[in-house]
């Protein structure tokens, strides 16, 4: 029986074999919880190195969407809504959960996934401009992902007018990071993590997609912005317990590079599957250049495909053509990339 | 320089090494995400089969204050109130995580930490009785720990009691089993899985404070009353995408009696240490027989036994006596447990 | 100096005089508090009756954000959301008060400021088909207005769409009628009062807009299902404390046939301003019947009529032209319509 | 057949007779809505002036549940929550108002229904000191009523001494002055409008129960703190279309001493009754010297009693004896005073 190969996404495994030894390794030792043991203290250090951002506020949350939620509901007020681009994971993806802290999504047309620092300016002028003021969600924080959820990156241009726009008006800018790994491995990427440092108001560093069993990490350049941070989470039921987890495994990506590694890995993964669909004649789709590979292809070849291979069917292209999507990862190997490719040219 | 003994609390190590045994088993297969795998299909089985309840929802989430801050949302109408004892846990201990989600907290007076079905049954005649109905928060949830946060547990009569007025009133009957491990271990309880499947409306089995990682398995034994409860808990940020992960831990605690077992250890150790500190001259207070050991020390005693022991100071009891508590787990040793007890003797 | 023109809004005035004459008669009576008065009971007979829905629950609220969002609140489970056409009243006119309470707005594209049964149900449909349903907020409710923002009206053939496809699929179907009178008052209106209990599960009867000081009267058919609404009025700070003088005041409006006479007047004189805006050359915009009338003008034009008119620009046409709104109400007299008609002409 | 006599509350009739002789004149003429109107300019300018405070932020609300909720709502951040006497009308008589905007209520016992400066130091600097911190709630700002629930009154030092205490910790100080009418026409009174204005952040001026149909002036005294409070009240359902009938009523309040006379009308009958009381052998309980006016009486003599006289039953004294409460207010009339007093000596 074939083995079958796995490109459906890059949540599928466990973590870094890396990841899991030291969680190991430090399995019996005692420690106080909630993220003030050792461990958290030296992943903090750790990542406020990289960023060289010596002053930011560093914390462990569990999973990307409990991240958006608390860190969105800790930095609006009450009248605030969140602005995205209306591809954004917090739209459809969330069930909700912003909306749950009492918040307004507010949606803006995306390009490749991005939000522009125009249209986001207009919407707060033609927000400040309403003469109905008191009925309208004023703009509050502006959400992007860097990558964003088709693969594609902001470039340290774009990042930086988005970045004017929001400080001129008074905006909080943050960042969803959940494949930050895959942007940063990514030879077009110009955004390092001290840009982000410098540009957004707070950013997340993922975990679980990028090498961890669980944890994302939250970087607040301004340390003071959020002082009780930590209550909130707590209110937001994403204070874990044995924080020294997160602290533990966050020590271990960022140490000796393994998280800069991991993430090319997974990128040339990637870039090798493009060359290969394009050899074979199945047209790519968008311009991610990140771990995520887009395609069209017809549905009878898809069809055969998905016999072997777990993939993600996007969205339907037209009546005989549907656009799939690749995820590569830390797990996936030398040989699962190789034999896909193989495989792409028996379709 | 001596090693300190560890008795503050029990979520101060990683997890039993054979649940971390599983974890390593298996991280590098690859699985679909969200709990649909067939770890999690595994280990909801086990759980219905203890718990001979085999038409039960059984859910998993990370940690205790999100499983109750999704629950109790998730059970409540808009209009209603949960009912807890003043000392519950969900009252100033998690931060406004109930009423972060729109719902009153209604304390009542605790006996040993245990609310009583007739103090139940009072407050919501009263209510039901009031002439200003609509200025008041209706209890629609009793919220109950088991054991409490006193370590005390409900009798199977005064759960019985509970449930009937609970019935009778159209409450939802939930307990919070962050230590169920070491209330079933217990030889003073009588209230079995099956019981609390039968009694209650929701309770969960709790992982955290009971071998595994982290992780918390809820139980639901009507299991057509939360339809949607996967979207709640997506909603609450407290779905986790390697769900996997929690379907493996809990696979392992209830297979061959690990969690059974790993409760009863714990549980003798406390024991040892009550038959100590009682011949030591220490008394005990409140009537917990679970893992929890609640006594009343001397100040300058205290003092000397903290250089070497990592415990909790509960509460001041008078100008030179303190109330300590030592809490046992899963990872406390026979070692430990003797050589505290060696050192009481020497205060 | 010339007096103005007034036809910016159907609330720019105190309330009908019968209204206030009743208020008046009945200010130094002493009755209790909170709705349960004689005029109350009265006034809620009343509307039962002409709703020939004899089992109604009949609430009164103060105004129309506040019925929307308690509304809502009350009906919605907590996964659930609040289905709209994206012209709706409660998506960008309400400062985010639905999101307040926890719930997501979903829109769907509007068709003359009204939704279809069709794309209601395809809604739904793609809802509970998709694989990935624990991320995605369920419908709940589907609001709609009656007539529509634009001013447009549901026919009963798609009012009983409408209704079927809830009923299918277990959705809960409520109608904002902040401007009801001036519907059921409009000869192409084929909705009655009775059609509205028998095919919505809520819809409230606005008074602000049509007649009265200020208060809506919530109709719920099912007189069973929001059992504990008034507390979830109080919660939202909805509860008037002397709810007789909404008693008094829909007891007015409905005796005589005071609500459906001023809704008449009103239509009447929008159907005349109609006429003349055409006759003049300002073409008329979408289809309402109703009293708001929408038409484009030369921007010049525009100009030279505020000085005498108060009216709302609505939105830009294109560089030279304006969409313009004007809106009769029960306070609009014959006098003033004529003014404007003959003002027109001189443009 | 014997007309009744009401002194059950202050809010069981329409407004003061020169409040409703405004509304009436204004009735037909046209403004701009949601509080942008001239009688809203006049009347805030009017509470400034009284306030001695031009800068302050007037606003106008509909009720006291709401006007609590929603300026609670305002000033808190995600993790905190309102400090209140036990027996402040947020804790039970709003039907859960607070929490449903996600903030907990932290109640303090209370002394003669106040607060006392020392008992929010203490908690303030328990939270403070907490080594648990993240786990609880923190104390954002003070809930206080002038008059209180038991018609008790904060001294000029006791406000002095809870705004010192507040600034030093940077919480908020809020009065809830749904009866302050009956406060400032107290002889006892040293506190004055200008006095909450230097001392509270912000409190409201009751209209309700205080010779308006409806409606509450909120001051903040700051003037840029909460620069989108309107949005705030929007978004809580809280902002009145017909805005000038806010503006009328409190214009006419303040104009010429009203608001000042009405409460000095009903203080003068409550402090007769009181006399009365005293005379004929009900001892008074509590220290109320505003209108509201409680006594313990025989049960039998409260059944007599009761078949001609409206009152509360405010709690059962003991087995034979009942706590009765009184209310007098702006519609109060000597000669029912007087038939009051008169009936009491015929028991």
């Amino acid at each position: 029986m074939t083995e079958k190969l796995f490109f459906k996404s890059d949540y599928m495994e466990g973590c870094h074999p890396r990841v899991l030894q030291r969680l190991v390794e430090t399995n019996l030792e005692h420690t106080v919880g909630y993220g003030e043991d050792e461990y958290c203290v030296a992943a903090k250090a750790a990542i406020r190195a990289v960023c060289a951002c010596p002053d930011a506020q560093v914390e462990f949350l569990v999973g990307g969407t409990q991240t958006n939620a608390t860190v969105i509901d800790a930095f609006l007020q009450v009248y605030q809504g969140v602005v995205t681009a209306e591809t954004g994971h917090i739209c459809d993806h969330e069930a909700g959960a912003i909306e749950q802290s009492g918040h307004k999504v507010l949606t803006l047309p995306a390009t490749d996934g991005k939000l522009t620092a125009d249209r986001v300016e207009k919407l707060v002028c033609s927000c400040l401009a309403n003469g109905d003021r008191q009925a309208i969600v004023m703009p509050g924080l502006v959400y992007i992902s860097q990558p964003t959820e088709y693969g594609t990156l902001y470039s340290l241009q774009e990042l930086t007018d988005l970045s004017r726009v929001c400080k001129q008006y008074g905006l909080t800018l943050y960042a969803d990071g959940a494949r930050l790994a895959y942007a940063l491995a990514c030879p077009e990427n110009d955004v390092s993590l001290p840009d982000l440092s410098r540009l957004t108001d707070a950013f997340y560093i993922g975990g679980t997609k990028c090498g961890a069993l669980f944890g994302e990490a939250l970087v607040v350049p301004d340390g003071s912005r959020l002082k009780y941070f930590p209550t909130t989470m707590k209110q937001h039921g994403a204070l874990l317990a044995k924080g020294r987890l997160l602290g533990v495994q966050f020590s271990e990506l960022f140490a000796g590079g393994l998280y800069e590694n991991l993430g090319k890995t997974a990128v040339s993964h990637a870039e090798n599957l493009r060359t290969a669909l394009t050899e074979v004649g199945f047209p790519l789709v968008g311009s991610s250049h990140t771990n995520q590979v887009f395609c069209i292809m017809e549905n009878n070849k898809l069809q055969k495909l998905e016999q072997t291979v777990e993939l993600t069917r996007w969205e339907q292209a037209d009546d005989t053509h549907t656009v799939v999507r690749f995820v590569t990862g830390w797990a996936t190997t030398q040989a699962d990339t190789e034999a896909l490719c193989a495989l792409l040219k028996t379709l």
